[in-house]
């Protein structure tokens, strides 16, 4: 679509070693970030800042991540809004509406996570996994991990980092099998999109419900993060970045093998088992 | 609070120069993740995932940035729900009910941004600038950066960011006057968080008016952190990663100096003026 990235003017700066500074004034590629809004049978579920691309897959994506889709076959139709139109008259592509089957319903708003919660004044972390672990995930299988392994999918994925090596500033989600071989990756300045997009893939081609995958991030390791991967039924989460202590609780809880910090010939892992050589 | 970072255990992994690996089971610190709610007069307006502590200050300024107060003079009490209690009955001291001044009211649900944003059906990220530029945000100053200022500010950042050295996983926001003194430096995991935690810090003291001051941010520069400094009238804002083109378009629209990829002696200028010497 033209939209991943956007070309715009920038001073580039550099220090020298003796202390002055270069200026340079060029096109510069910035990675693209515009709002998707999605619908569901016309009520909007959410609006989230997105890098344009793979619109369609998000959708899935995002509704399965909140519970509200389990399949591809619950949507019979996703379409760019028609009046979606910018100043310009063109339409932005910017809006998403998903009819499901008439068995799905679009939630209440104050059912919408993380938009406006419960009412339970003692809203927590405990309260937080209990509301993910009420709701009904796929099975998530045991895996347990090779070492050689967890250090060499986060290269690969940055192999298939297009954008990232344009822009230097975007995420990137990829889901591998149980040996290693990639399955998909995709790239969105949020990581929470390219979660979502790698699993909406998966749904379209009807194969989410194999066991045994793998998915690695190219930032840290959120509750939210940890919660796609858990709906997703996946058996492992590797992140380069840090996890959190909300990451790690829910991880346990659900037993998905957690690694974080899979870089430079080092990893932490916080849940699930390796196989020691 | 001591309830910034938690202890868990973890196996730390390493790979040796000769292909085998070194298995550590010992704990570790990660950054907390707790869910803040915060509430208007008892109305829910959004729960986020936060590190806790300077919760009032995360409540003033997410507040301000959203448009609905703008100093802390609106708000009359700030305090935790009594009732906020969890599993072992103790406070979660998770969810904050803000009383503003009889003149600032709850929104309705349809008008919170990023949650259910407008109807009109061609959103788009000139839709997304024209809301931000239609509410009445501070007065920007415009102010000329000296190159050498702009790579020392996120070296004295970083030195603040204590929780950082202990977990590598945690965002850092700071306030500089024009001259590189600093005003105020806070961690979160989210970034949005830190930034508006700096920002209630200066509407607390009642110096938000200042101008000319400097955001400093260790993250990239999304489309909503550009929000939050122009909300707060900031001169300029300075990222270690980077922009994204929505951010460069409304900071250029702002007239908000924005300088990203801050760091290892160089920088890039996307929008406002440098001293060059």
């Amino acid at each position: 679509m033209g939209r991943i990235n956007k070309s715009v003017s920038t001073t580039k700066v550099t220090r020298n070693a003796d202390g002055t500074f270069n200026f340079n004034k060029r096109a510069d590629a910035v990675t693209a970030e515009e709002p998707l809004e999605i619908r569901l049978s016309g009520t909007t579920i959410t609006t989230t800042m997105r890098t344009p691309g793979h619109d369609i897959e998000l959708a899935h994506g995002f509704l399965h991540s909140e519970g509200m889709i389990k399949s591809a076959a619950e949507v019979t139709n996703a379409r760019y809004c028609a009046g979606a139109t910018g100043p310009d008259g063109q339409n932005t592509y910017n809006v998403l509406d998903v009819t499901p089957i008439s068995t799905v319903r679009a939630p209440g708003l104050e059912n919408l996570r993380l938009t406006v919660t419960n009412s339970a004044c003692g809203i927590c972390g405990s309260t937080s996994i209990s509301q993910i672990m009420d709701k009904s995930h796929r099975p998530i299988e045991p895996l347990a991990l090779d070492p050689g392994l967890i250090l060499e999918l986060p290269n690969i994925l940055r192999d298939q980092q297009k954008q990232f090596k344009r822009t230097g500033g975007i995420h990137a989600a990829g889901v591998f099998e149980s040996d290693g071989t990639l399955i998909v990756a995709r790239e969105d300045i949020g990581r929470h999109n390219a979660a979502d997009k790698v699993i909406g893939h998966l749904m379209l081609e009807n194969t989410l419900d194999k066991p045994g995958r793998i998915l690695v991030m190219s930032s840290r390791a959120s509750f939210e993060l940890v919660q796609k991967a858990i709906m997703a039924g996946f058996s492992a989460l590797i992140t380069v970045s840090a996890a959190s202590s909300l990451a790690v609780d829910l991880a346990r809880e659900a037993g998905l093998t957690l690694v974080a910090f899979a870089r430079d010939n080092r990893f932490n892992l916080y849940s699930g088992e390796l196989i020691e050589q």
